[in-house]
């Protein structure tokens, strides 16, 4: 029964890629955290990939139009302020962020930050992310894909969906994960655990 | 020139459905009406499927962890209230809808309404809806399709997405159209105006 699950499993793993779901979120730099926290960020738990956390701190997000309490920030901290919001966010912000990767902030809108010790104002830095999936050298390889190309995934979710322009990002620091929006985790169906299929 | 435009616009009425986003909304009964407004509803504007229409009254929906305020009203009244909403706005208010097709609401999670004169509370009728293309019989026949089966649906939007499960309605009674909630409408990027291609 062991080895049926291994053999299970090891299928599973050359088929396909685990599906997360990434909430709204925000990087600071550390000067950024100093002025709202008064100190550097504080790990609460760590995320899937390595080296990254979730903190315990939290910020409150300030667009024209509404507000978000309670934000996550995940660390460790970066060189630039970045804020990650869904279309559905965007709406109740009042700002029409760009769909971009994770670090591609020239042009984007502004917003402002507060923490419980002060604010900071961003003159940009506010996507949407699009849509991508981490992958280990060897999953790349074993997918046949390279880092900065884009792939199909179907996801095998309770509302099936393919989603196009899927990013394809490769490092040995990842851990193989799709990472997708609220919008695009919702308009699938997504629950914790579900998996897609990277298509040719 | 008006002949290209032409022969362009047959070409593609040929192949493509135009998309629409429809919002969180609740279709009411008379009864339902009376007690909240004090009169039937009045109605604000036509809606693209014929007859239907947008009425100038709105509700609070109260759930058991938030709630929307001003949310639409759809006329004409129906012989049962029900409540359309995305997973989105499932979580915010603390309901978990099943994907349903309208009216189809046995065994739905409840919710209370309340308008300018009173409140109603739903034992049942909170949905997310399936999502769903609207034929008349002509262009059903023209796509080779069928009431009640389902098709894949690929969207010509800033986010390429082909959506599986997307359930035909025929009626000499409806406009063509493709219905996404919000959720799907921002996952693909949809902008008002945006086509998209039923899929063999």
């Amino acid at each position: 029964m062991e080895n049926l699950q291994e053999l299970a499993d090891a299928v599973v793993s050359r088929l396909f890629v685990e599906l997360e779901a990434s909430g709204r979120h925000v990087h600071v730099t550390a000067q950024q955290a100093k002025v709202m926290f008064g100190h550097p960020l504080t790990p609460e738990r760590p995320l899937s990939q390595p080296g990254q956390y979730l903190a315990k701190e939290r910020v409150r997000l300030i667009g024209p139009k509404g507000e978000f309490r309670n934000v996550a920030v995940l660390g460790p901290e970066r060189k630039e302020g970045q804020v990650e919001i869904s279309l559905t966010d965007g709406r109740t912000l009042g700002i029409d962020p760009p769909i971009r990767l994770s670090g591609d902030v020239a042009g984007s809108p502004g917003i402002t930050l507060e923490g419980e010790r002060g604010r900071v104002t961003l003159s940009h830095g506010v996507i949407a992310a699009q849509r991508h999936v981490h992958l280990t050298p060897s999953d790349a390889a074993k997918f046949g894909v390279r880092n900065g190309q884009t792939v199909r995934l179907q996801t095998y979710t309770a509302r099936p969906t393919v989603y196009g322009d899927v990013a394809v990002r490769v490092s040995p620091e990842f851990a193989s994960y799709v990472h997708l929006d609220y919008d695009e985790a919702n308009a699938c169906g997504f629950r914790k655990g579900d998996l897609g299929r990277l298509l040719p």
